[in-house]
């Protein structure tokens, strides 16, 4: 794993500033889908985690929050209150899940957060319908503020929005292919990843008056810290702790996914990055990769760390997130936000999950 | 069909007024959708009629678009140009047509329009993604607009969309109940086509700068002509013909659809009515309804029409189309577009398709 290279004050703890923004946001979150009209309260509230498959009270893992937290973090960066920004988090996690949904549907995921998705113990049609109902949610949660600054909020999430779905189009195509670039990878990622973490950390502040240019730079913050996310995503993907990410050994190569390690490790060239290229040429025409071993991943991902695509990768999480926190000294904010702001960063790239 | 009550001066020609909507909406649409990445681009092309599934440019039967004509309407009923209304008329159809990609892969519905679906063209995949896309698209092009006006209008087009998808939601659950009460079937009708079509003719003003009881007011004159459309719909969905509409005879049957005919021939009681729902819910458990003849679905017409539930829809038609047309009373406005909201009103009472 990366290590961390900004100085992090000891005030700052990251774990209150996540349940800060879980406790703020969660019920008004819980409240925006109680709205929804039979069955899909219901179906959104598994999703959630809120209640198990069979209908009853759950302590489900709603995920790590980091996206509320940064839209709380945000209206404080422009000076509001931090409940200023708690529509937006709302927002943002509402269009995150509406994400979720359809994108578990297209991939054919069956596991989500140590439990079944939506598709697989709801059926298609209502993940489909539920995905569609809280993006339409999100908009509701914001426009009912009726405030110039809850459109210009708006504006930002659709645009976020829209890259979310090109990101999905990229993801979809690049199965098809046999080479992936470095770069389109980062694209693809980056509109996936970056562009609703970007979001989340201008939806506080425009909510709270921030100006474009302000916000503007708020995103880059948000869209690097992202692509660093995303980059740990990707490590987590092959060598995580199925015990910590929830997902199978090898997760991402059982799902061929052309991830950073593998397409970095595909680009570096020699001998084990020429072996990797034969060995995922065969694996994309075999009838037989379902059935494959421990041994047969354990040897891919080998593979990809001989090639040099595992540390280009914690390279690349460690590059993304000294570009964040120098977008961050562009903006005049409380020291004591600044510090979160980095002290989020910090974490995001050192998590083991 | 209904006969039409109400005044039409002579001057006001229907088909000019459509025109005049699609004349002024396309090219914006077609704009709109050109900035969708690839391959969203091409499916949506698809999608709306513009090219075949080869890619080859099209003449395609892209609707009525008695919706674009009424937003145009819509802006000239708040004294404003009807190019006001444009991107109103834009942003009501790729909502329209964000839900018929969906709901047609819901349904399994694998023709609409003449033309393969789609999900049967391009995959679930590309119909879900691309109607995630439309969804987005539609806010993008009101919001980035950028005034308070644009925004309540956004808002608007929100609330109809949560409509939409309710409406949906009905639709599906329906179909697994054995009876579903008229009032049930309206509700659902009012959200499935009431909704947008009220949104259509209040977005044009709102964005002319009505305010929010003339729009309230509006939307009452288009939500009973949704549900005046909507009752013809049902008509022709089981005595269209097949040339007209461009669907199966006896389609909605065949697909098990509880429409308003149906469900209103159920309520009826006698012996017609008590003949149909033994019939309907043997049905429901056959395995052979998809072999079934011509005459097997024409026995089940007759009882409908005998039990009265033809009449009672083209009732319900005209009764839905006279509440529309004074709801327009309540409103002031040019007398021209008054008497044009009035002519398209019996327009789709009309209709043979």
């Amino acid at each position: 794993m990366p290590t961390v290279p900004s100085a992090q004050p000891a005030a700052v703890d990251v774990t209150l500033l996540l349940e800060r923004g879980r406790t703020l946001a969660t019920p008004v979150l819980r409240s925006a889908v109680d709205r929804l009209a039979p069955p899909m309260d219901t179906v959104a509230a598994y999703h959630f985690g809120w209640i198990d498959a069979a209908g009853n009270p759950a302590d489900g893992d709603g995920g790590k929050a980091v996206r509320p937290a940064l839209a709380l973090l945000s209206a404080e960066a422009a000076g509001a209150a931090p409940e200023v920004g708690v529509p937006g988090a709302v927002a943002v996690e509402l269009v995150h899940n509406f994400s979720l949904l359809h994108d578990d549907l297209m991939d054919g995921d069956e596991q989500r957060r140590h439990r079944d998705t939506v598709w697989k113990v709801h059926g298609p049609a209502q993940a489909i319908l539920v995905g569609d109902a809280l993006f339409a949610l999100a908009n509701e949660i914001l426009l009912e503020i009726g405030t110039v600054e809850a459109g210009r909020a708006t504006r930002r999430l659709t645009t976020a929005t829209r890259a979310l779905i090109d990101g999905q189009a990229q993801d979809i195509s690049y199965e098809h292919r046999e080479r992936v670039t470095v770069e389109e990878c980062l694209e693809m990622e980056g509109n996936k990843t970056g562009a609703l973490l970007a979001c989340a950390v201008s939806i506080g502040a425009v909510l709270g008056g921030a100006d474009d240019a302000t916000a503007d730079t708020l995103e880059k913050y948000g869209y690097h810290l992202g692509l660093a996310f995303q980059a740990v995503d990707d490590l987590l993907g092959i060598w995580g702790d199925p015990e910590a990410t929830g997902k199978q050994t090898w997760s991402d190569l059982r799902q061929r996914k052309k991830s950073l390690p593998v397409v970095a490790a595909l680009a570096a060239g020699g001998p084990a990055s020429e072996r990797l290229g034969e060995l995922l040429a065969a694996d994309a025409k075999s009838n037989d990769f379902d059935s494959f071993s421990e041994e047969e991943f354990a040897a891919r991902a080998a593979l990809i760390e001989e090639a040099g695509g595992r540390e280009w990768t914690a390279e690349e999480a460690r590059r993304q997130h000294a570009v964040a926190i120098e977008a961050l000294d562009a903006v005049q904010m409380p020291d004591l936000v600044r510090a979160q702001l980095t002290a989020l960063a910090d974490f995001v790239v050192v998590r083991k999950r």
